[in-house]
């Protein structure tokens, strides 16, 4: 961020006054520019006893396989946001069940969010910003070829929760050094 | 938003190709600037049966209750940002206990969540954003005065599931006309 989105001229990056962080402010209009942590929102969508995932065709990990998520848009709520892009990504219909993982990601600055969901149909394919879609059992789960710890730790959750047929909400801080 | 971030020319709202949604699009350098909903993190701080409240010294809602909330920042947790406005709003050392409840707040493009938090000690008082801070038996919550229907949602669902010694997380749509 260099400059202005309101005035166009230099931004600078400072602590502004009365707050303790650093922000990119204008030093023309003294706008402040914030800048936060971004929602992805997902489903585990689920037919008997089998899951959807994708393989994703676009980077980060192209190739790996993923459920249906992205990033929540303006305007959306978070289960709307899950089932929109389970549609585009699986051109799947499902249903929300509950919300049933939430993860921090600090060093990206993201929270990831999935809902158990119900797969109406078996009309899915892949979408764009995938290479192919699959239904897995748990015996199948490609679990050395999965695109990102969140989908890996919800997977286990839910064929661990699936034996004793409870799903309570699980919440944790995937903090890791770098990569993702 | 009128300039681009990158290189200062002027911005046009419009479809990317590719997309499905307008964007503020970089004529000159292309580059798109998303906008995504924004996290309000915060903490249901409780000693004993009661509960800790802020009396708002900010707009929106100023002079009304509320929980100690407030934006997620980059490179934080969920569970951080919201032991951290507990600090900043309350002067109050507090433990997370767990995920309470999460709202879906559309029309305004938030997402709020408040963990259950055990309060330490009593040493709290009001921080820069609030006129006052105390803590609240349920027969004395000022129910009519509290600022944003999340903060009624979340201590409604908690003085009912303090009964039963069972907190399950809860996740709602909140949508509403035009304020809040």
């Amino acid at each position: 961020m260099k400059f202005c989105s309101q005035c166009s001229q230099p931004i600078s990056h400072k602590i502004p006054d009365g707050d303790n962080r650093l922000r990119f402010v204008c030093d023309h209009c003294d706008l402040i520019h914030y800048q936060n942590p971004r929602v992805i929102a997902g489903c585990l969508p689920v037919f008997g006893e089998r899951v959807l995932l994708c393989r994703r065709a676009i980077e980060p990990r192209m190739g790996y396989w993923t459920l249906p998520a992205g990033f929540l848009e303006n305007g959306e709520t978070t289960s709307d946001g899950a089932l929109r892009e389970t549609r585009e990504e699986a051109n799947a219909n499902a249903r929300i069940i509950e919300l049933y993982t939430l993860f921090s990601l600090p060093h990206i600055s993201q929270v990831y969010m999935f809902f158990r969901a119900e797969l109406l149909d078996l009309n899915f394919s892949a979408g764009e910003e995938s290479l192919e879609v699959e239904l897995f059992s748990e015996q199948d789960i490609p679990w050395d070829n999965l695109a990102f710890p969140a989908i890996n730790k919800t997977l286990k959750h839910f064929f661990d929760d699936q034996k004793r047929g409870a799903y309570p909400v699980r919440y944790a801080d995937l903090v890791y050094p770098a990569r993702i």
